[in-house]
């Protein structure tokens, strides 16, 4: 996550030089809007403008390689370090999207909606959490009398929870502050949705083996430190209304990059188990040698093209890559064409409220969630590419006979046994076995 | 789910004679607040307000009894017209939670912002009826070349198909508008949180069995009712804020009657195999003769107690019921005390609005959501507990056949094809649908 830290920090030293550099090309673009009140820098700078900068230039710097060192020796921490910098993130994150709708609470003397929000976050992480941890260490949690009700009540107990909320919630409407108090409501969900429950997903990532967590947070950072290369060098076109120095150009080129540079890193990472391997345990460290048996889609396969007629005959074309490499690119292309989305979305949240920053949780850098926007939505997007085309599930066969003779009546039994018969036949498929 | 329909014309019906009761008693209670500007009749009725009042208590009669004909013809006729009830109940219930917050889109020519909602009301039913399906049906789904890709890759497409619409709405953000386009955002999110996710465990009841729906249904109304005798019987005391119109005595009054009623209806219920067999097919009605090995929970036991001081010795007290009707205690507990917490919810965001009703779906019964505010919350309740508490874990044919085709070779499916055969020879068992 702290990669995605330190693409923070690239990224808004990159955003900050690109303000200055774009303001003159693109300022024919940007006009006067009614809800655009965000305070800038007067176009000529003074001395003491000047001296500004070039302090907060030096506080960003020292923090960029704060949290660059402090990710990297997360990453090579071990798996629990990095969750624990995840579970940072989403809260910092929260608390900043929060504060900015909670304006005035104080004032209406509604001093418990602040508590309630709060109340919301840990509601949602102690289920999110626990679903983690039921789904990846139940081996463990099974065997102890104590937490085993915890686990296999875990969504009932969590619903009890929310519940009480609710109940609290409702008994604390106060005429006169109703919409108020609904839209704080409205507003909380949101963020919960949009902050911690994809961040939830990113968990999961680490999980399954830390490239499922690197890859997508690496691919993001990337894209935004290209887009802002290819933005200066060749943009002209402007993309979307709502941000006047985001080009077509630096959109593409990024792109183009980003998938280059997916398919390097993928070949880096494909050969250290330390990254491939699941978590088996939270005390895994890049010091240990883990072994796993790697995914298919980390061995080499070579692909052969049919003979083209701009070859000699009998000549064909073939590629050796891992099949991951072939995802990655992919993944590269929702970095660069979908994720930077939940950048503008972000963007134009903070317009609507007329701030500049989500906060100043990072000395220099604003707040945690400028940082994290486009995160979210490539964690989630990797999570559920993962499951669905990547994740290899091997079951025993003694294990799936076990569940049909222990677990299913007769009749569900020659049930299963007809439909595997017909899925045979639609499939063209006789096993010598049975025939 | 047209329970819940019933449900709401007699709670309607109750409300609007209540109104009329209470209003000396709580006239104390309730003061001027400045959000509280529902319109209501004059203390002193004219005669044209009589009449129109008896017009209107006409219609309200007559669609009450629609209704509830509707519901149990829904009810008789199996469970797929049960789902298309809840299904035609949540997509308007949605309608009228946005249509109150979509005010003025018309008028800042942004058209789309409806559109928009309802796209996100498509996505999320097609996310979770998709699951249901699925689940439920796996069997079916997988036999089939062209629905098994859609059945393997559900939630992946629908995030797809949910980032197509986020994209989209990032795209048309106007700047002057963001405000109301986040505001809309943030609404949507949660109507579709509170009314369709809800709703969706609801649907998961049905295919349970019938009465994993109808009963939870059942003590909602019942709950309604018995609130409006007991509050008008012996209310005194003031609960909540919110509502001056309901009592504490209404309250303890109706949970003490829902009990015992929940307990009666139980014991009615649980002697039909309609409604206790979980569904295995969309074609089952009342006509048909239903088979299926009854949970545990509906089987009768005795309870005895230990020996008390106050019986003479060797004497014991004990009862015989069903382990269900112990947890129709624990549901009607809930239908009573917390339950009615959904419908405060409701009234309060209708005040925050200014709106008596959330509109007039139903003639002379105002909205869909007013009828259903307690429903949603007892259906997601009722479908935890059922999971966590009562649910056999007899794996689902479908999910051993998806383990069977996505996690086995072919070798190692025809191996547990021939063990299965090998086993039912050792038994002496040839079920009918394989010999």
């Amino acid at each position: 996550m702290a990669g995605k830290l330190g693409w923070g920090t690239f990224v808004s030293q990159a955003d900050k030089k690109s303000e200055n550099g774009h303001e003159q090309g693109s300022k024919s673009l940007s006009k006067p809007e009614p809800e655009a009140t965000i305070p800038s820098a007067p176009p000529q700078s003074t001395v003491s403008d000047y001296e500004k900068k070039k302090a907060n230039f030096i506080v960003r710097t020292f923090w960029t390689f704060v949290m660059i060192a402090g990710f990297f020796a997360a990453l090579f921490a071990g798996h629990i370090y990095v969750v624990l910098i995840i579970t940072t993130i989403q809260i910092v994150s929260f608390k900043e999207v929060i504060a900015i709708a909670n304006v005035g609470s104080r004032a209406r003397d509604l001093r418990f909606t602040k508590s309630l929000n709060w109340y919301w976050l840990a509601t949602t992480m102690y289920f999110l959490y626990g679903e983690s941890v039921v789904y990846y260490f139940r081996h463990i949690i099974l065997v102890d009398k104590v937490l085993q009700p915890l686990s296999t009540h875990h969504r009932f107990i969590s619903f009890c929870i929310y519940i009480f909320g609710f109940v609290f919630f409702v008994g604390a409407l106060k005429p006169g502050h109703l919409r108020f108090q609904f839209s704080q409501f409205a507003w909380t969900h949101m963020a919960l949705f949009l902050i911690n429950i994809q961040a939830h997903f990113i968990m999961n990532n680490i999980f399954e083996g830390l490239i499922w967590f690197f890859l997508p947070a690496a691919l993001v950072i990337t894209n935004d430190i290209f887009a802002y290369i290819c933005g200066i060098t060749f943009g002209r076109t402007q993309l979307i209304k709502l941000s006047p120095k985001k080009t077509v150009e630096g959109f593409v080129g990024a792109w183009i990059m980003t998938m280059v540079f997916g398919v390097g890193l993928t070949h880096v990472l494909l050969s250290s188990n330390y990254f491939i391997c699941p978590a088996t345990n939270l005390a895994t460290s890049i010091l240990q040698d883990i072994h796993c048996e790697p995914n298919p889609v980390f061995i080499p396969r070579t692909y052969t093209s049919p003979e083209f007629f701009f070859l000699p005959p009998g000549y064909t074309l073939s590629v050796t890559v891992a099949p991951m490499q072939i995802h990655a690119l992919v993944w590269a292309t929702f970095a660069s064409l979908i994720a930077p989305f939940g950048g503008f979305f972000a963007s134009g949240l903070k317009r609507s409220f007329k701030i500049k920053d989500f906060g100043d949780s990072i000395p220099g850098h604003g707040g945690m969630t400028d940082r994290m926007d486009c995160q979210f939505i490539m964690g989630m997007f990797a999570f559920l590419y993962y499951q669905t085309f990547i994740a290899v599930r091997n079951y025993n066969p003694g294990a799936v006979l076990d569940m049909m003779v222990t677990g299913l009546s007769i009749d569900d039994q020659a049930h299963v046994l007809k439909s595997m018969l017909h899925i045979w036949a639609r499939d063209g498929v006789m096993p010598p076995a049975v025939s």
